[in-house]
């Protein structure tokens, strides 16, 4: 086999494989044999789940009977309905159909996304939906406010209104003695339907990040935020037992609790779907048609943050976005002037839940998976659709956004952000490589099948290896493996991250001498081809 | 290995392939061991084209640059710029915004085409664009025709106005006597803009279908349309050799040779691609960067209309399409009153050929190759976008297209309908399976690596036998083995065509009964499954 025959044939492998071709099974590069990552994407793909694909009817995407449909509509409007003269209702209508049509464009012609339960194209339609939304937002953007809040009466004429000033703050006595009919009134008082909203939300919250310690670091932050900006938005000034005891524990951590029961039930849980009429019992149905609605398969997010540097960096912005996101729902709703229990709260939340979990699952692969090279389209859309809220709420009311904080509170700020900032260059600069990057390589089981090349990456004398290193020999090293690390960056969609914890090991080891030199190789076969 | 290992192993699997694995390579049932397909998309995927992948930061969608670069303007509207209290200019430049917000999401987040070449941006952006023309036409067919006209001078202000009379038809005479100055002077007058236009068009289309035959058809179609069609649009009507000499001979004719010079050349040359950096020549960097608006590689288009019924039909209905979109083009002219040379024509013309070309790609993957289940994106927007350009003219000038026929016109084709009617039947329903259905099996080569099943189908021995089949016979045979024919459609992705000639030998030997048994465990395998 000559050199462009082998070529050829591998065009569409991915790089590790090619490299793997190219040095055979054994004498691979290390930094290149181990990649670890959270979770296996490659064995995900082929093997945790079963689908006999007897639905095929049911998934199929139905192009030509949408084009049909919409077809025999626009032929009703063009021929066989009278011509209507009213330039508004046929610039509305119109402007419905345009929707319709795009929405009916993007279900059947998107290609799938990482859901597909209960059917791939409500996930399309959520997509389709949420461009929409940014189109939507960046029309109002270039608005005059007054034009914008009177634009909102094509969609419910009670809107355009200035809202009613409210009386917020009050009473924070939790045993109020000067009531002795009722003491507890202020508690019962606080009780109303944003409890369970609040604990219903956690859960769903729960059920998208799929982890405990960054649920609750942004429920904390939330309150925390809730307090900073009291000034601003009078519905975020509650008492201190609201923030605490009633939001932060009892009805976000319940519905952590019970996000993380759902989530550890989901993760344990076979995913072998048979098609409906296969299944032979009546219960076999009934348990098949509920089981439509839970995930088509599960992918655990562990996110360790801390692993290195840049997934901190990433996990820190997702927090970010996470929490502007949340902010701006209350924003939007003051300066667009949409009283707090209007349907079109609720739509957007609904919406953004769904929209958000997809995005954040995208986020998860670009992050963690080495074949993801791409930040995936929702997650694109989304912080497209963050950001242009933002700025909506900025131009329509700059005024309240930059109300000063008052001094206390920006003291706390600056202390928190310092703190952070110092953790971060104390544990990613000044602290040698830690346990935890390393214990990564070692948690591939090499019974999954995949794991052959990994099982090499012995755990105990790794671990020993790293608490004999300090700092500055890690350094010395790895000035001298620099060339190596610069040939690495060079294999496309390589993301440091991946190799770091590998690498540290190569450098420390020095054993590899025979393999680095293969490595070299990498630079022969690129000229040699081409002389 | 138990039952469920086994599936859970081969999910993503073709059918074929599934199949294969279960009867074993050798025994698998007659008539799936052969696809017969006329271009071999399998091998054309794996082995066609090499790509060294060096220019991948050209190739990358760039998202997040994408993203930043819209999110500076929009921090630019929201916050840098003074408020603009102009309804009228926000609603235009807010409408402006959505539609490059719209395009700058489609380019970076829409999945790569058939086409790769100068950069898959290029044709996701055309597939943007002709989603925005769609809604755009959606839009204009929800108006009044005098609001949509109106619309338009939004555009160009000299739009909206209703078209002059003209005076066409006139003198035919090719050598005029009555002029003794310049006797050719009718001949001389024709040959304006429209020569080379017609040139350059019909060398594009060649390009788009790759088929002389399917050229030469619609183009002397069109001529037919022209002549039926006169008497609703005046600017069709020309001279007899205006029609054909000029037109359909040299003008059409010489486009379509031209083009498929350039077919033969580009079907010839390799496709194997090098980074501009790794080319150390700077003549090689040249002609490299030429070659980067050639395509990334080639399929031969071989449409073989007669094949089977239901490509037959495929391909009227395509050429049908083609042909209305082409009237399109000068009845939306007079309906929404655009002078002939304005530019917006041009840009329709310019946008419908790459628009279209991608989707004739994507009609003949779908007719052709096997694992394509789904009629293409593009495909899909340019049925509804020709559709909607006709219900377009039909609403705004509905007199005109109902102009009826003369009936010499008239005669004429209802005896074209009901020959072509009458030939399909005697092709498809009356005559035996012929040879040429069957050369498809022959023509595959077993030389390329991915023929060994194929290679057991015999030209000779088939075209033999096939000969001495008469229709009655193979009528017995075909009930006979109705059974065989409804399992093989149980069969997902199933298309009729791929095995109606391997079918026909495997009634007519009846010497694969022990295959056929093994067919039937098909059936036994979904069952056990279940058990």
């Amino acid at each position: 086999m000559n050199f462009e025959e082998y070529f050829e044939q591998d065009v569409h492998l991915s790089n590790s494989e090619k490299l793997r071709r190219k040095f055979g099974g054994n004498s691979l590069p290390a930094a290149v044999r181990y990649i670890p990552t959270t979770h296996n994407w490659e064995s995900f793909k082929e093997k945790d789940v079963f689908d006999d694909g007897t639905l095929s009817f049911f998934w199929r995407a139905h192009t030509l009977t949408v084009l049909f449909l919409l077809s025999c509509t626009l032929v009703y409007v063009a021929i066989l309905e009278p011509v209507i003269d009213d330039t508004q209702f046929n610039a509305k209508r119109g402007l419905v159909a345009c929707v319709i049509a795009f929405l009916l464009l993007g279900v059947t012609q998107i290609p799938d996304g990482p859901f597909l339960r209960p059917h791939p194209a409500l996930w399309k339609f959520v997509f389709c939906v949420s461009i929409l939304y940014e189109l939507a937002l960046i029309f109002i953007l270039f608005q005059h406010p007054d034009d914008a809040r009177t634009l909102l009466k094509h969609i419910d004429k009670d809107l355009g209104k200035p809202l009613e000033e409210r009386d917020y703050g009050g009473n924070c006595l939790i045993y109020d003695s000067t009531f002795p009919e009722d003491p507890w009134h202020n508690v019962w008082d606080k009780l109303d339907i944003f409890v369970p909203t609040h604990f219903l939300g956690w859960w769903i919250k729960t059920l998208m990040l799929r982890d405990w310690w960054l649920c609750t670091v942004i429920s904390i932050m939330f309150e925390v935020l809730e307090y900073t900006l009291e000034h601003q938005l009078p519905n975020f000034s509650e008492c201190w037992w609201d923030h605490w005891i009633l939001d932060a524990l009892v009805c976000n951590g319940l519905g952590i609790y019970f996000g993380m029961k759902t989530l550890h039930y989901l993760s344990m849980k076979p995913y072998h779907w048979r098609g409906l009429w296969n299944i032979p019992t009546y219960c076999g149905k009934l348990k098949r048609i509920a089981a439509q609605f839970g995930p088509h398969s599960w992918t655990d997010f562990e996110w360790k943050p801390t692993i290195t540097l840049n997934r901190w960096l990433f996990v820190l912005v997702m927090i970010f976005v996470f929490l502007v996101s949340e902010l701006n729902t209350f924003y939007l709703k003051f300066v667009l002037w949409l009283e707090p229990p209007h349907f079109l709260n609720l739509v957007r939340l609904i919406f953004m839940a769904l929209a958000g979990a997809v995005a954040i699952h995208e986020t998860l692969q670009y992050l963690d998976d080495p074949n993801c090279n791409k930040l995936g389209r929702q997650s694109w859309v989304i912080l497209a659709i963050t950001l242009t809220e933002f700025l909506v709420i900025a131009k329509f009311d700059w005024e309240t956004i930059t109300k000063p904080l008052p001094t206390k509170i920006t003291y706390v700020w600056i202390l928190g952000i310092f703190g952070l900032l110092g953790w971060t260059i104390w544990k990613f600069l000044l602290k040698p490589c830690s346990i935890s990057s390393i214990s990564l390589c070692t948690q591939e089981n090499p019974d999954d099948g995949t794991g052959s090349e990994i099982s090499e990456c012995n755990s105990q004398v790794l671990k020993e290896r790293i608490f004999q290193q300090s700092h500055s020999t890690a350094q010395k090293i790895q000035q001298n493996n620099k060339s190596t690390f610069r040939k690495l960056k060079k294999v496309k969609d390589y993301k440091p991250y991946q190799y770091e914890c590998v690498e540290q090991e190569t450098k420390q080891t020095e054993q590899d001498k025979g393999i680095l030199e293969e490595d070299d190789n990498l630079n022969e076969f690129d000229s040699s081809f081409y002389d």
